[in-house]
């Protein structure tokens, strides 16, 4: 599937990436077609390998071009050119950049124009709604004052946006409310930190919330960088609940005010999140976990538990111990 | 009191509330006014039970037709008629649906127009200021850019409010400062989990904040779901702090950054709380409580305790127990 | 420097001065020029002196009029004249809004208008923009839709402010962005507790953002008191961070989602801090420190240091006695 939030280059040769990263030339100036994980790629695109949890993923990718480093290099099968790099995540940046150059950074969406009646006939909309290019509503939607949609956004049908939201690169299913003050869809927080100077990450993502699904006040949902931001179907978030890039929530969790998610952790189904908790990032949390208000969850929970504390133990343990030192 | 944010249907005959709810139709199809809780209701409202804490209240109580369940049924007074039902707050929700069929969804207020010089001749008031039917401000105000009022808020002389601020439901004191992207008013964060499809619950409550208040910078203060939210006079919030539906904070009280109210918890006066802590729902501060910052508070806490930690403790042992540990 | 935000009265005579503070009037009613930190007053301006870390620029100052209390009197120099308090900061608020009757409550700044493309012929602006007097704007710069900026604010070259951003009393470097929904330069929360009546405390510090800075989405930073808050270069702020008033953050540091700094709290550089961390007020946090996501610091962390928990210590020992405790 095309990005439909991010113009891609068409194509890019070679040796071009080969010289964003201080590699050699290649004699064979070949078209490489884009970036994608391993599972995603073509024979046409360059994809990579950065962590040992992806071996599988690795014996059935169809790319043949990929970037990684010494460390893993035995692990590549022989079919699959290999480019090595120091820094992995460096590269793929690199790289992105190169078949994306406006996914670096976030400015205004210029193509935005006061809503127009013959086009939305049947929307219900209030004062000073900027819409961009592109967007398509479904039926009987409501979108508040002063709200923003940039250019490529979907919204399904029956759903209310409030006023003062800002949704931008954004796929959003039926039935779902987006509350007052809500930012979604912007770049996440990713770049390398450099004594000198810290390096931007681009970010080519998007936001995918499902069906039934209710975004809190001044929520903040920030778009994936080569994958998608997710918040599954009926799935509901209290205010001032912040969703980090790359983060995939399952289905009917509630997300109670002021959790925060660093990035790339992925929640099952059912889960339930007390306020203020926070999840650290890359963990996997499983179907019908209840984690207490205020907790922070630095490793992974398997499925039907219930844990509490910073960091997050058994919630048994956690009364019991304190219990004790009161 | 009438509810003035919340359109009533006038009355509701009984036999449309038994239906509702999947119980028996009754011979006589009275009429009944309104649901109300056990305090407030009068003869011709509906009330319910479900807590041995209102055990006074029930004694007291107006009203001769009560929502409960076979648990507390032997504690209802004989002259009352009382509706068994499994879940209690589920009836409530339905029941208040019934009665007020547009608190369920927050829309935005399409009542709203750009403010009036002529309706507000004294008033100072910046741009893109949308106001809504029946607002009252008092004397010697403003409001800044952007800023929606919806209808029929109230609000007091010498009030400062700020620019991109949200208000509705609310009745807000003199000489109280809203600062700027605060959303005041909107729906509480009540449902019922289900893990089928997580069904909403109506709010018809307000948000009452008195005189001498200062509400932060993107603060986010819902409204309650039967009883009000309230602020007393002189407390002032800090900056992106969280109060949830139905918590009742008292006079004077100094609640810095970040912190976040669970619903329904009641606050006495002259309260500290530090930065981001945490305080669960349903809970009971009493007067001149000082709570730590960071601290996590899952229990009540009796008047002047100074508290911290999580889970919160008495502050001596908190910082005596992470000495003995460091 | 003159105080580009904040007009003062030219002078003010000692007697008024002194009627404020419920003080003896003096013979010579003499004019004194403005109220300054002591290192940064001149021979004209009233200062003040409120703990033994200052002694040093006790001996440095150049003023000649102190406030003080009986504590510290028998520090101050001979050759100045000191005025006896009880509460020193109270004395200083109530000589500042002498100076600065402006600086108390923050309303909405009038003088804003539509941004005018003649005044601003390179810049590129969305909608509803509204630019407040003396505003100056660099090269290649955007302003997203209904953005804010008020009177007197510098942004430097290469800048992308966001949409509904609200900046005020704010110096902003080359190649910096502040993202959607930022506030920036609001009066801090600071006041005088008090049984009857919170006081309120003028604020006439400035928000001073460096170089290469990025300002998360929905980030509230509070100006200074007295002095500035500062953010210094290469620093990168994620969603949803608080900073309060007079805090100090140095260059290159990377502050996650939800984080929060209470008042005067300096940080070195190249730190890093984890999600929904706290910070206490009036703490040194030294250079390429590590602060682990939901950690609570409560005291001053040397340079080169990672410390995790709450509150905050050495990690290794956080990570030991949690395992333990499992």
């Amino acid at each position: 599937m095309p990005n439909i939030f991010f113009k891609k280059k068409n194509t890019i040769r070679i040796n071009d990436i080969l010289l964003s990263l201080n590699l050699k030339k290649k004699k064979h100036n070949f078209i490489v077609n884009d970036i994608k994980e391993l599972d995603e790629a073509t024979k046409d695109d360059i994809t990579f390998f950065n962590s040992f949890k992806y071996v599988e993923s690795l014996k059935k990718t169809k790319s043949k071009l990929l970037i990684t480093n010494k460390k893993y290099n035995n692990l590549i099968p022989k079919k699959i050119d290999t480019l090595l790099v120091d820094n992995i995540l460096l590269a793929i940046a690199k790289i992105t950049l190169l078949f994306y150059p406006s996914s670096l950074n976030d400015i205004y969406d210029n193509d935005l124009k006061i809503i127009n009646k013959k086009k939305f006939p049947k929307l219900k909309f209030g004062r000073n709604v900027l819409i961009g290019k592109n967007v398509k509503i479904g039926k009987n939607c409501s979108i508040g004052h002063n709200s923003i949609i940039e250019s490529s956004v979907h919204i399904g049908d029956n759903c209310n946006i409030g006023c003062n939201v800002i949704i931008k690169n954004s796929v959003i299913g039926n039935n779902t409310n987006i509350l007052d003050g809500a930012i979604i869809g912007k770049k996440g927080f990713g770049f390398f930190p450099d004594k000198k100077k810290n390096i931007r990450y681009p970010h080519i993502g998007a936001v995918i919330i499902g069906k039934n699904v209710e975004i809190g006040c001044n929520n903040t949902i920030d778009r994936g960088s080569l994958s998608n931001t997710v918040i599954g179907d009926g799935t509901f978030l209290d205010n001032q609940v912040h969703i980090a890039h790359n983060v995939k929530i399952g289905k009917n969790c509630i997300i109670t005010g002021q959790v925060g998610f660093a990035g790339s952790s992925s929640i099952g189904n059912n889960v339930l999140i007390g306020g203020q908790a926070g999840i650290s990032g890359h963990l996997l949390i499983g179907d019908n976990v209840q984690i207490g208000g205020g907790s922070g969850v630095i490793k992974n929970i398997p499925s039907n538990s219930k844990v509490m504390g910073y960091p997050a133990k058994n919630i048994r343990n956690f009364l019991k111990q304190n219990k004790l030192n009161d």
